[in-house]
């Protein structure tokens, strides 16, 4: 079978593997569609903290089953399943208090160890979750961001009295839009991509606001009466937006959720914000078991993921399309490989 | 009457008023003791980042209803009390949420105008809360800073699964230590006042811990089965240590509530701390509604204020309990002015 491997960071190529051998709590599963995630790019160009190589990335992808290890029940070649590529230990402090995606020794599929862009994944059978047929491959691969984002609104307890900012429009930040609308609650949208905000006026963001070119913290007050947003999700990851919204947009008893994983610059906060409002400065990662909640937002219609995609290529094309995200943002949204 | 009065930063003296008169929702209250918080003194030392000038101090303060307004029930003279030092709009959003105690017209009794640090206070009915005769005044009057502990109990959302790091522990610290006690966690305090850690270890702390002395993160990790602590209760104020809880110390999944209101130097964090552990940091400021909780907990003899109670002076002995303050931190804990 072939496989994409990022054998080091910048170098990338398709490497002849064998089809995995599988254990007893095992299926082996063809894939059939592969989503394209900003830290399957940074794992390319090496700037995941995460991800050791050589490294098959991808950890958004859907197929169909081939083959069920002896001891799995439940079910059998031919099944359409989507992959949930978060491993835990199920032993450490965090997977006792039912955190496992915090768990001690995570192991993520794509970034620990390897993951959807290649033809066949031997993954846990507890790690699938069954799709209707009549959800299309490229959208089964996209339930794993929904999942990003249903963890999101969890962790930051959206409420439909909520009044939301979501900073980042990218593919992420548009999939908390429709969460967030599916929700109720009034939700603004800031972006520096023009094309990305329009996407996001058309998905129904009540403001989108163009952050060079308007005031951001004077559109949130006019936009919230005073109060400054009561929740905001931070998509972009950069230390300055993040500054911005805990000093002077996150409204009294607020809560700001944490998406980004950058080291460098640190945010620097002053002690007095984080108290004197009472802020929650609250981390989210991955997903704590958001797949059969996202599934059925799939197969009742109450989100639009075929909005997100903007390409789709061919696996072997992966390169292009990583390129594709680095060169054209102004463009691109969710690229899904098709195997 | 007389008020202690601080007239701008670093002048204060004992000053003749007229008795107040009252609103008819207000009682009068003549004070009989009134604690000394480190915000009444950074108030006197004009570090108090929302005190304005000149003011009367004292926001833990305790008496004797001496006269009623014309629309008060249910209290008459000669009724004990303690008073919430909160007052807040009831309109704003905070205040509509249920958070009152970041109104954003908020007014602290001894902060934002005068408070308990003179003989008579005219204070709205609503925000006093009745006393049995059996607590002393010297005691009713730690009920506002052991609110403080049941707010940072609550916003922590601390459970007696929880193994806990207070830092500080100087009286809110030690306020703290025998909250969380009273919860059955698992609990760690460090200082750098060996008296400070002494009284806490009498208190019943699990551990305490001398940060010049030991190594603070290594004595956690020992005392955690290396998980971290999954709550820390940072009340120290300084930045470095809140670094290194956030950093180095806070479990995945932990919390982080912050008491401390400096401006500078701001806190500086990696935003892949937060995410990937799924921390939350929390502000916590003064208390919402804990007063009737708090009166439970002294009336039930839960907590034992007592041990927290250093000295006592007589209030126009202020300047000298203020200074006593600011060069003997190892041998003072909570002083209460005696009216």
């Amino acid at each position: 079978m072939k496989a994409i491997e990022i054998f080091e960071p910048g170098k990338i190529g398709i490497k002849e593997r064998p089809i995995p051998d599988l254990k007893e709590n095992e299926v082996l599963v063809k894939v059939k569609a592969a989503g394209i995630c900003g830290s399957d790019v940074h794992i390319y160009h090496g700037k995941n903290v995460f991800a050791t190589y050589p490294r098959v990335a991808g950890h958004e992808f859907a197929g169909e089953i081939v083959k069920i290890g002896s001891q799995v029940t439940g079910l059998m070649a031919g099944d359409r399943v989507v992959v949930d590529p978060v491993i835990s230990c199920g032993r450490c402090y965090p997977c006792r208090i039912g955190r496992h995606n915090v768990c001690r020794n995570l192991n993520v599929l794509g970034v620990h160890r390897d993951g959807g862009y290649q033809e066949y994944v031997a993954v846990a059978a507890a790690n699938t979750y069954k799709l209707p047929g009549n959800i299309s491959w490229e959208v089964a691969a996209l339930v794993e961001p929904y999942t990003i984002a249903a963890q999101v609104i969890d962790r930051g307890r959206l409420t439909a009295e909520d009044t939301v900012l979501i900073c980042g429009a990218g593919p992420i930040g548009l999939i908390l839009l429709q969460a967030v609308k599916m929700a109720g609650a009034k939700v603004a949208i800031m972006d520096i991509i023009e094309t990305r905000l329009d996407k996001a006026g058309k998905m129904g963001a009540d403001l989108v606001i163009h952050a060079e070119r308007r005031d951001l913290v004077q559109e949130i007050m006019t936009f919230t009466d005073q109060n400054g947003a009561s929740l905001i999700l931070e998509a972009t990851g950069n230390a300055n937006v993040l500054e911005t919204c805990i000093h002077r947009i996150a409204s009294a008893a607020g809560r700001v959720v944490v998406l980004g994983f950058s080291t460098e610059p640190p945010v620097k906060i002053p002690q007095v914000d984080i108290m004197s409002r009472e802020l929650e400065i609250i981390g989210t990662r991955l997903n704590n078991h958001k797949f059969p909640q996202v599934t059925e937002w799939f197969v009742k219609g109450l989100v639009e993921p075929e909005q997100v995609i903007s390409h789709t290529f061919k696996f072997h094309e992966v390169q292009t399309a990583f390129e594709l995200i680095d060169t054209n943002p102004a463009e691109v949204c969710k690229i899904v490989l098709r195997f």
